[in-house]
């Protein structure tokens, strides 16, 4: 794949650089001779700011990746003989090379179909109660995991999420949301983070940075923190190798991200160049929709002869998936540093090819 | 633990920021569009570049943390029913919370003794060859792993770290090298890399960086690379949610560091301060050392009046391990950064306490 | 549950005793003084008896379980970032309690529908190519598992397995036949029993012994044994607890299991009653089968009339799940001692209810 | 290994047969039609005989081998990242291929010295008071595992077991019994059963059986059997594969293993010939002891010219570890059928080979 110069890069809102905002609370937080493995002030902090931020007393917990994310908020609340309920497309299950089974000790991911990427109230509740959880038999309802955007670009309603966390609550399951992209659900919902989580019954929150402006960093939220539920998270942090020594850059990126509602701003900006995007793809002949443009991913079938002029204008993207007809399917990710220039570049290049 | 304005921090070399050739160099890697998960072109020229300083064609896959990296190699060479020989004070069995049998599926830690935080070549030939390889009740001797520098501030020399090497290839075990300060460890021996590593017979080298400049990195270098090793390596770095998105930020640290001798110069420094400090610290009554000074730490006994004049002066320090005599241990760690100047104020302050 | 001390139990072909053959087997292993741990003549012999059996070199291992069996035959070929492809109502992933994901070390299931409980080639080729097999975000497609006889009574033919086995031996993918119902299996279709394992491409099969007549025991064979696997099936068998200090007892089952044709006897009786017993049922009003009935099992749909009076004639079976209309479905397993009369009383007793 | 007509082996009490009584409740288990896994009359009455047994209310849950019993019991107990305290040479560190390990999802054995076979309180309570409980850096202390009688035929008194249980019960451990020779320990002690585990603070017990008269069955003994804790073992004996379909052949022994005091008298017997052999052997020229004779094994030293005669005798034996100065080790274990007329033809061949 070509190194662009420039950030015109659709394919993933991982290419996309760091925001200055961030960077310079690096800097900021490059002052010497503080306590290192999480014991500084900053980090100390995190939960009081993370509090105010979801309007309840929560818990949060640096580590690296979305997926290490994922696997030790799952891994917090399943058993090795337990089975956590999603989506058939989910994250956790197609692209962590078995990272949800890795943390947990063996639980198994029970995948569901779903329309538009979500899982249905009904449908979980259905699965949930189909084995006895006194028969040692079967695997034991243990959680239900769901991504907010979706993998589909497509937003759980408030009330969709309240419904899934009624039966959780129901059936003995913890809630746990997959947040890569929860910036942009909230920006597009305009609701309070505490709305979309632990009021809709939410346990465990992947809270997503790294997409949406941060280097490398994504926040574990634990509602209702339970001693023995920080305790264990925290056992499950440090032997996945979590504990960073140098932990306040970690903890200072998280920080700035929350502070002056950058996180907020940031993906309203991406959602709304996703939106301007599908509004300019929508008219062009030969170009369709695949699902809804909910937060700030584009889902798309194009002619081949778009996606080549798209690429011969200096545009970043990943391959177009043929569809073995002239057409092929492709993902269009705005960030929050997407210029509108860009996407009217793209939607220029791919009305021209398919012209 | 108080947080300090200065850099006079001596409880451990993670509590020092970020050197500013690697700030630079995060920011210099900040520019719009690149490809994301490890395939810009800064991550797949690390190799070439670590090819050039071990001086042997070797594969470097960054990670988060030294934990994580000792995890994983061990991982690629160790099956789950396999014995890891090691030091009894090794941090892979002290520190890691377990990690390296969770990466591991399951392998043993055989713990050895060894003075001066150094395991022998007999030793570890006795250890390797009680059982029999082919029954199948007992572990399968697998792998041997020593830390250099050592947890005490020791170094193996090139001599030592070759009949392991020896009594490993004659064994049948892959050799683990954990440098979480492996730049102090060259820094003071003068030697090249490769002398240090592959040449004498070390198949995997945990390649520490964060605790000497860099934010959060280390790298696993491969040497011998087998496409076996190469393919299981990766396999497992995905699943501990290694692969980070925006990895060229991570390649960023790597290459800057081992740019223009960085590493050497830096540790070379934090070596020098630590003889200053234990030049000085020799002839202080009361005061003695509890392992020789050979690379960039000090472990020594001090009285609790020198502590306390210590922690008076302002000076940061992890706390002093009580003998109950009116004395107790200390490590004092010297970094990157650590002033001459702020070397010779602890000295001055343990003198005025012992007297 | 009710113990019965007739033999007319319906419920599960685990439910009836030990075979007289097997129980003599078990007395003439009872003699003084020969070596453990599986080193008598006997286990070594095993080999042998099993090579001819199944026509080629092959290997086998006792277990105690078929679930075992499952999990270790699964482990010896399946990384723990792999994928197994099985049917949904498999009982690996059913009613195994996450065995395979404990002794893989965190393997995925994948589930595939498939009616009359057979899972087809088509459908596995585009299951195993779904993902690029050098993409490390994505399970590494490793093995396919199919159960013969199914859980639903049902067969695959000759044709049907060996498609299977040439889209695993294209695809890579390791070949295992759960065949806790193997012998009723290779019964019915009148086949060797290497037709139906290693000629049509299988290269383990959990070789069932419990259900037709043993106490509790299972082989393990596994065919064309490369040193390789056959030394880590070894290591896993005995890091599992199954390496039993007096072996021959569990060798001696499985030998007399084998010889005189008593396993396919056995079988063929149980299958026989089942064929009578569907056949009684076939023209009650209000009784349906489920599924078709190619082995030993009869799933069908009774009136809860029919039900009460099976129950009230004192013959044992598994609890009817109810429809909610008036009726509701079961499963009667016949065995090896399953006695025609009784299953004649069934019949007469099922009418009974329905009139 | 030749295999001997005779019942004359001294290699290990597994090499003998099973006992008559046990054959005969297999045999009068071997009835038909009663309810499989775990449900049938005899299994949930074995709880009640158990607590008579041991004289309080204890769950007992059967499996295939003490290797199972141990890793399941300590599994019950301890989490991935806890830490169980052991003798160096105890059998679930030595001999189980990482069983330990692999049940716990990877909790660490923590190795002690201690002379003749014990561990002492005093050293466990070192042991487990090095780390704080609130450092996740460190394994977690959890468990102690003792094994009575000892891996060297050595007894720990009851005292010794008490003050062992009162340092698990002040530090916060579980206190697991290996107990794969406890027959033996409570003949020749001569206590209750109760006396020698939960009064003196054992949590779980590995009742052993195969060892002495049984085919392949040993007993998980849970003392104070909460929910939480009983759960938790059901749910790791599932997933380990070991709820037998045919649960009754494993409670029939269990049953008749404790009945009419025969696993008393079978051990007693073993140990009567255990004191018959050394006393024999003491006063022959060059055989020495190597371990007090407490229980059923006999440790000793013996010419290696008194071992080929006892060969040339056609008495089954391990082979002898050679010292290298014409003298080897030898363990020589007697049996609930060593019959003294075997026991004085080998003191008779010994002392033949030492003139």
């Amino acid at each position: 794949m070509s190194n662009l110069p420039s950030k015109a890069h659709f394919g993933s809102d991982n290419v996309t650089g760091i925001a200055p905002e961030i960077m310079a609370a690096l800097e900021a937080a490059n002052n010497g001779g503080v306590a290192s493995y999480g014991e500084d002030a900053m980090t100390e902090g995190l939960n009081a700011r993370f509090s105010d931020l979801f309007e309840t007393t929560c818990r949060v917990m640096p580590v690296g990746t979305g997926s290490i994310a994922n696997g030790l908020a799952l891994a917090a609340v399943t058993p090795p003989w337990g089975e956590i309920f999603c989506h058939e497309e989910a994250h956790i299950t197609i692209d962590e090379a078995n990272g949800p089974e890795f943390f947990t000790g063996g639980a198994k991911l029970h995948l569901m179909a779903g329309e538009q990427g979500r899982i249905t109230a009904d449908a979980l509740r259905a699965a949930a109660t189909r084995y006895s959880r006194d028969d040692v038999h079967h695997p034991l309802a243990s959680a239900v995991s769901i991504t907010q955007a979706t993998e589909t670009g497509t937003l759980y309603s408030l009330d969709q999420v309240g419904a899934i966390g009624d039966v959780a609550k129901a059936e003995g399951l913890a809630f746990h949301m997959d947040g890569a992209r929860f910036a942009n659900a909230v920006a597009a919902l305009g609701c309070a983070p505490g709305d979309l989580t632990w009021r809709a019954g939410v346990d465990l929150l992947s809270f997503g940075a790294t997409k949406n402006g941060c280097m490398a960093v994504e926040g574990i939220v634990l509602f209702n923190p339970s001693a023995e539920r920080v305790g264990r998270l925290a056992r499950l942090h440090k032997r996945a190798g979590q504990l960073y020594s140098k932990m306040r850059f970690f903890s200072a990126q998280l920080e700035a991200y929350i502070s002056n509602d950058n996180w907020l701003n940031w993906a309203g900006h991406a959602n709304a160049q996703a939106a301007r995007l599908s509004a300019g793809l929508a008219d062009i002949p030969g170009v369709s929709l695949d699902s809804p443009v909910e937060a700030n991913e584009v889902f798309c079938r194009l002619p081949q002869a778009s996606y080549d002029a798209i690429v011969a204008a200096g545009i970043g993207t990943y391959p177009l998936s043929d569809k073995g007809d002239g057409t092929g399917s492709i993902r269009f990710v705005c960030s929050f540093n997407t210029e509108a220039e860009d996407v009217d570049r793209l939607i220029a290049a791919a009305r021209e090819g398919a012209s």
